[in-house]
């Protein structure tokens, strides 16, 4: 088998043997092919596709690449959740807890982010003294003991797909389904957990622009996850405005504390997705008959305060400061607070999650580069949620940062953020479509 | 400029600008861009073409990569002349004496031949003690005195073409019109004569398998060529079967001496390529008013003697042993020799000219890789042209090699690329079309 025939191969729109993707992807991770020749490989799968038992092959491969996660020694269901990523994307952060209360194992591992806001591995690390650097033996203790582990993805598994990604990212050749759909399966199957729950955001601040690729990209992945042996949902939810109102690193983690503390000025969307989350989790992982009772036994965990302890708890484990979690509700965290005023009355009809997410970018809270050092404190906060009808020259939202250089630059950005209109909105359904329950 | 967004551009099927395709070659011949960001645009470009305004960018960038040769010296009109290759196709020894003793000055570069039998450098080098290896005053000085010059291309001549094909022939992305193109283009406008005669090969035992793509490819080049101010005339000719009856590179370089000698012997087709491709080359040089003056012309310099003695004085300015190019007619240059006999009595219908190039390689005459040594005196000699009726038993080739071991294996190739019928066949032409006169 040489390489240059599989390109061919492919360029010429071929379907390779689960054998030829072997030898492509495990050649390439020991160094055995240059890079070269795996980008114009890339190339020409993102001209040519990928068949189906092409892309279940692509992923084994991929997992085979590296160790992973061994969950047969966990007391209980196991159950891992993904979101394709959004602005304002903070559900990882309650859904573990609630799960984990309710008796749901899942040991979580997530990316960092780059462009626009920090990954949830950001936003936890803003808790101070929060480790999420995490060997594999102490990923499956904690999961046991404390009943959850929120860490980053160790070097060791799927090493495949953090080489790929790198060239991908510097290739053009990100976009492509099967690509994508192996490269978000390949870490969840390393994972382990038998129950997998997939938020696949649409719309203008998601990977995703429009609802028919976000479903393809939904059912592909759900038959990647079957063929494997795993049960698996899909969600498509909308990602046109940010998810909450706060929109950075420590401003998210502090909705959150809200949120699991029952206070009842939560951001519609985000509380929704957080419960239908939890609900469906239960249900997938057998906790549950029905997705209802699945939500009830959420409300009641936040309520009775156990999703809140058991955030601490993991938060606790991995050697951060609860009491921080405890005070920072009523406090700011960044230097600098300006307001940003409505430019006319109306109805407030959308905002541009893309926007939001590049003035939290500005005022510190993403990365341009992947070296770049994220201002934790930095973030937009939103005031009014779409619906709204405000006055010219109300608050509309406001800017933190430890740098007041980026303020301004960021108040015109979130100012063109705002769509207000003189009539009130159709609002839009935060979940599209459910796929896989 | 940032080339992964040239990439994307690319990919999305977008027109890039002169300026964005002299960033990307500019900055890969200097060492500012990785191989594999190239090989993946390379893949785009296969996959998305190119329009005529990007391949006389990409030509013109090429160019740009190196040095050019200054012919505005040379005393009279100069030519340059490229075959895209074919098995036994030797034309090129014979067209350059003949059109330099005609007054046409030719400093004709070179390639070596990869795969199947050697290239033009590889027949003249089995001449005993002829350089190839010239410098670009040395090839000026020659070209001015002598008429002509036979040699390699010098290593500062597009340095882009040789960087990016063998990038393209390791990553499946040799296949695409507008790359071929600027690749034969770009040298031929550095080599810098004013006309140009291209001889387009199609059919089996060449690049380009049908006459539609041949035609393509012949109509881009003239296009390119008359962008850039020069006169050129594309010949689209028969590659189906090999060029004249010896295939190898002393056994080829026989044959022209044959040719050149007046030997009525001749195979017809090679025997009316060179002639057609003379009478063409003097009227695009200015030497004769009409392609038939231009052929009477050719008849008379070989009758005369003047056009063997040119390529005499072209070997001997380049070192070569003269007396050897003599006496090498009635001389057998291989240790073994063996006759290959017709499987069965009928009309010669067809001799693959793949088959044979194939045969000639295993006998020691081409290269499996860019390192091999030629076997300069192995070759396959033919016997009897297309649409001879021949006897079972009758001699059809003899293979000449120094290594017995191959004989085997190059019989059998051999005979199969006979096609033998009982009826005789219809005479297929060699020239389908030209282009540009």
């Amino acid at each position: 088998m040489r390489i240059v025939d599989l390109i061919e191969k492919k360029r010429n729109g071929g379907e390779h043997s689960a054998e030829e993707i072997q030898f492509l992807i495990g050649n390439y991770v020991c160094g055995g092919v240059p890079e070269y020749q795996i980008s114009a490989w890339l190339m020409a799968v993102v001209w040519r596709g990928m068949t189906d038992a092409e892309t279940f092959a692509l992923t084994r491969a991929m997992v085979a690449s590296g160790e992973t996660l061994d969950l047969s020694g966990i007391p209980g269901p196991t159950l891992d959740k993904h979101s394709t990523g959004g602005v304002g994307d903070k559900t990882t952060l309650a859904a573990v807890p609630i799960l984990a209360a309710g008796g749901v194992f899942m040991a979580k591992m997530s990316g960092r982010g780059l462009g626009r806001t920090g990954g949830t591995l950001d936003k936890l690390e803003s808790i101070p003294g929060t480790r999420t650097n995490i060997s594999i033996p102490d990923i499956l203790r904690q999961t046991a003991t404390v009943g959850a582990c929120l860490c980053g993805q160790t070097d060791t598994l799927v090493p495949a797909d953090r080489l790929l990604y790198a060239l991908r990212d510097s290739t053009a050749t990100v976009e492509s389904l099967p690509l994508v759909a192996a490269s978000i399966m390949s870490k969840k199957l390393a994972g382990g957990a038998a129950n997998l729950l997939l938020d696949v955001k649409v719309g203008s601040g998601a990977f995703m622009k429009t609802l028919e690729d976000g479903r393809a990209l939904a059912e592909l992945m759900v038959r990647i996850g079957e063929a494997e042996g795993r049960r698996v949902v899909a969600m498509i939810t909308d990602m046109n405005a940010p998810l909450g109102f706060n929109v950075g690193n420590a401003v998210e983690v502090k909705e959150i504390v809200a949120l699991l503390k029952g206070n009842p000025w939560i951001e519609a969307h985000l509380n929704f997705l957080v419960r239908t989350i939890c609900g469906i989790g239960f249900v997938l992982a057998g906790r549950c008959k029905t997705q209802s009772e699945g939500e009830a036994l959420t409300h009641e965990l936040i309520t009775s305060g156990a999703a809140f302890d058991k955030l601490c708890q993991i938060v606790s484990a991995q050697g951060g400061d609860t009491e921080y979690l405890l005070r920072m509700v009523k406090q700011q965290v960044a230097r600098f607070k300006y307001d940003v005023r409505a430019p006319r009355a109306g109805y407030i009809h959308g905002i541009d999650a893309s926007e939001i997410g590049m003035a939290a970018m500005v005022l510190g809270a993403g990365r341009k580069d992947k070296d770049d050092v994220i201002d934790a404190s930095a973030g937009v906060l939103i005031r009014h949620p779409i619906g709204k009808q405000i006055e010219a020259d109300n608050v509309i939202a406001s800017l933190h940062s430890n740098c007041e250089i980026s303020i301004r630059e960021a108040t015109s950005i979130v100012q063109g953020a705002f769509d207000i209109r003189d009539t009130a909105p159709e609002l839009r359904p935060l979940v599209y479509e459910t796929i896989g329950l």
